[in-house]
C-alpha cells in the first residue's frame, strides 16, 4: 500500500521538539499546520478537535508526552519522572472517553518505568529515560500504521472492481496514523484501479463526512458522492450501494459495535435492503471487559451541535429540547463481519481471539 | 379544535387585494408577514420556499390567483379572461413538482369558466366573475382547513395520554392553511390534556424540523425535543417513541407513500423496532393514476442545499459530488395505517376509496 498523502494527521518533528498536527478544524477548506511544544496545547488540540478519531488521539498523546518529556530543563530522574507524571496526568483527561488515549498513556508509563528500573549507575539516566519515550511513542505510531496497513488489505479482499461503498463519520486517514480502517481499503482499491465509488453520510452533527471524509477522499482521487444521513435509505433502494463499511469505537465481548451516532439505523437499513455491512477496527478495540453493548455508556454531547456550530444563523426555536447522542450501539446479529488487522470475523467469533 | 395561533401562514384580506403570507424562510428567529399584491411576489414566494407545503402551497397559489385578478384594472370579461390565464400559466409553474399546486389552479379555471357560461346579459360580468374567483379561493381554504381538522380528529383516536410521537419534516400548521396533517393530532392531544411527548427530526438539508416543526410545536407548549436525522434509530431503540407520524406528497395507488427523503428510513427502523408507522394526509394526496412507487419520478434538488445553505462556511471540498433527491418512497408494507380526513386505512384499503 503506497502513501496516499505527504502528510500524516500527525508527526513528530525529526529533532522530536516539535508536534505537527493538521488543524481538522478548518478542513477541508483550510490545510492548516499546527507545530505544537507544549502540553497544553497538545490538551487543547485534542479537546478542541483539532485532532480527532480514537487512533489519532493516542497517537498524538503518545508522541505529545514524549515530546514535552525530550524539551523539559530537567537534571534528575526525579524532576524528569515528576514532569513526565504530571504531563501524563495532564494529558489524561483531555478526552475523557477515548479509550486509544489511556491506552498509548499507559503503555508510555509502564516503557518509563521499564527504562527506569534497567538504569545503570553512572549513566545519563535523563537521556536515556527520554530517547527511550521518543522510540517508544514512534512504535505506536509505527505499529498503528502497520495495524491500518493490515486491515486495508484484509478489507479490500471484500472488494471488486467498480464496487460502490457507504460510509459514515470519518474511519479514515485522519482518524488514524496513515490509511485509516474503514477507508484503508477504499485507498488500496483505488491504487489497484478498482475504480471504487464511495458515498459518504454528511454526518450530523459535526460533519465529519462532509469535511472529512469527503476532503481524505476527493484528496486522493475517489470518485465520492456525499448524501444527509437520511439518504441512506433511498441510496440503497436505488441500488446504489454493493457494501457498507464503518469504523468502531468500541467492540464489546459479544460483537456488539458502539460507532458514531447514526451506524445502527445503516446497520438496519442494509439488513433491509440485504446489504452486507462490515466494522473495520484494530482488535484493540475489543473490551472483553465489556460483555455487551447494554454495558456501553453513551456519552451525550452539548445542544449547540445541533443548534449553532457550522450555521450562520441560529436554526432553531428558544424553548425547544434536544437530545445528542454521541455514539449508537450496532448490535452483533447486524454485523455481517468485523475488519481487524488478524483477518475478518464474524461477530461471534470474537471469543476466539480472547482465548488466543 | 381550537385555533392554536392567531394567523394562519397564508391569508387573504378582508377586501381581497393582499395576500399575506408568514415567511417561513426567516422563521424560527424572525416572525415576518410579507404583503403580496402582485403576481410576481406570489411566484417568487413559492419559488423561494417563503411558503411551503403542498396544501399551503394550493391555497397560496388560489387566494394569490384571485387575489390578482380583483385588483386587475379590466373594463371587459375578454380583457379579464386573458389576465387570468396569463396570471394562471405563471402561477402554475413556480414549483412544477407540487401536485396540489396545479389542482387548485384548475379548480380556478373550472369555477371561472362555469360563471362566465352563466352570465346574463347587461350583468356586469367582470365583477360578477371576480367575486365568484374570490369565493372559490377563500373555499379551497376553508375546505383545507376542515380537512385537518378531520384529518386531526381521525389521529387523535391513536393517541393515549403521555404518547411519545416521532415526527419528520414540517406537516404543521404551516405546511397547511391551519393545524396541519400529521402535527393536527399533537395539537388535539395537547389541548386535551394528554401532555404529548415530540421527537422531531431536524430534516437535513433545509432543515424543516428544526426551523418550522419545532418552531410551531414549542409555540403552542408542545413538549418537543429535536434530533439529528441519523438518531432515530438509538431514539427508538431506548424506548422513547410509541409512534412514528408523518405526511405525505403523493400516496400511490397500491399505498406506497412518497415524502420527504429520510421517511422510507424511518419506516424500516420503526418495523425493527416494532413501533406502529402512520401516514397522514388528505384523500386528495392519493394519485390513483399511479399504480404504484415505482411510477413516482423523484424530484433531485440542488446540491447547493446540502454544502452552502444554513451554513456560515463551506463544508464540503472541491470536487466532492452530491446526490440530493427530495423524496423517497417508502413502501405500503411498512406503513401501519394512513390517517385521511375519511378515517384510518390500512394501505391495502386505499382501493375501497377508489371504488366509492
Amino acid at each position: 500500500m503506497d502513501r496516499i498523502f505527504p502528510y500524516d494527521s500527525v508527526e513528530l518533528s525529526e529533532d522530536a521538539r516539535e508536534l505537527v498536527i493538521l488543524d481538522q478544524n478548518v478542513l477541508p477548506t483550510n490545510e492548516v499546520f499546527l507545530k505544537l511544544t507544549t502540553a497544553q496545547e497538545i490538551f487543547f488540540a485534542i479537546t478542541l478537535l483539532k485532532v480527532r478519531g480514537a487512533p489519532a488521539i493516542g497517537v498524538t498523546a503518545a508522541l505529545g508526552l514524549a515530546m514535552c518529556i525530550n524539551r523539559a530543563s530537567v537534571y534528575s530522574v526525579e524532576q524528569l519522572e515528576e514532569e513526565f507524571l504530571n504531563t501524563k496526568k495532564y494529558l489524561n483527561i483531555s478526552r475523557p472517553t477515548a479509550v486509544n488515549l489511556m491506552w498509548a498513556l499507559d503503555r508510555m508509563e509502564r516503557k518509563y518505568y521499564e527504562v527506569k528500573s534497567k538504569l545503570k549507575p553512572g549513566s545519563d539516566g535523563v537521556q536515556i529515560i527520554k530517547d527511550a519515550l521518543v522510540e517508544e511513542a514512534r512504535a505506536i505510531k509505527s505499529e498503528d500504521i502497520e495495524m491500518c496497513k493490515k486491515i486495508g488489505e484484509n478489507g479490500f479482499k471484500l472488494l471488486t472492481p467498480g464496487v460502490r461503498i457507504l460510509t459514515h463519520c470519518n474511519a479514515g486517514h485522519l482518524a488514524t496514523s496513515r490509511f485509516g480502517t474503514a477507508l484503508a481499503p477504499i485507498y488500496i482499491a483505488q491504487q489497484m484501479g478498482y475504480a471504487p465509488k464511495v458515498y459518504a453520510g454528511e454526518t450530523r452533527p459535526m460533519l465529519q463526512g462532509s469535511r472529512l471524509t469527503a476532503y481524505e477522499l476527493t484528496k486522493a482521487k475517489v470518485d465520492t458522492t456525499l448524501i444527509c444521513d437520511s439518504m441512506a435509505s433511498i441510496v440503497m433502494k436505488e441500488g446504489r450501494v454493493d457494501v457498507v463499511f464503518v469504523g468502531c469505537d468500541r467492540i464489546a465481548a459479544n460483537g456488539d459495535v458502539a460507532n458514531k451516532v447514526g451506524t445502527s439505523s445503516l446497520a438496519i437499513l442494509a439488513k433491509h435492503y440485504g446489504i452486507p455491512f462490515y466494522v473495520l477496527g484494530p482488535t484493540s478495540t475489543i473490551d472483553f471487559t465489556c460483555p455487551s453493548g447494554e454495558n456501553i455508556i453513551i456519552e451525550e454531547r452539548p445542544s449547540y451541535e445541533i443548534s449553532d456550530t457550522y450555521f450562520s444563523n441560529p436554526v432553531t426555536p428558544k424553548g425547544v429540547k434536544f437530545y445528542n447522542p454521541a455514539f449508537d450501539v450496532t448490535p452483533a446479529e447486524l454485523i455481517t463481519g468485523i475488519v481487524t488487522e488478524k483477518g475478518i470475523f464474524k461477530p461471534s467469533e470474537l471469543k476466539q481471539l480472547f482465548e488466543i
